[in-house]
């Protein structure tokens, strides 16, 4: 079973990265873009095929090591 | 208009990253991880409404900035 976990700053949190690569597109003549916002995405392979356990076990790897859930959201779907 | 650019390792290249997070999921008691693979994702916000000029748009910023097409894909997707 494949897992798809995504991990993005909260709204408020400030996101230099995000900044630069707005800044970035704009030298490169990109226009028309609101706002940038960078996070991370984690694809996992589970051997567990139960749907439901596989959920609980994404979650608690977010809230133990993916996110840091003080800053950043996270999402989790199972992808196939 | 909001999209998301999702940005991952090719297969076959090595993701060095991606195996310290199993190796400290591991040390965390976690069981049944098959392979962690990392990536990146950007929420880009636009100005522009049209949907086919938005595509185009973030197609060009990817093999320009957002990814590195030699060993990265991308997907893109307008969310909002």
């Amino acid at each position: 079973m494949k897992a798809r976990v995504t991990v993005t700053l909260k709204n408020g949190v400030l996101d230099p990265q995000g900044q630069a690569i707005e800044g970035a597109l704009g030298s490169l003549g990109f226009t028309g873009i609101g706002a940038v916002r960078q996070g991370k995405v984690f694809d996992i392979e589970l051997t567990d095929c139960n749907k439901d356990t596989a959920l609980n076990l994404l979650n608690d790897m977010c809230e133990k090591l993916l996110a840091n859930t003080v800053i950043e959201d996270y999402t989790v779907s199972i992808t196939g």
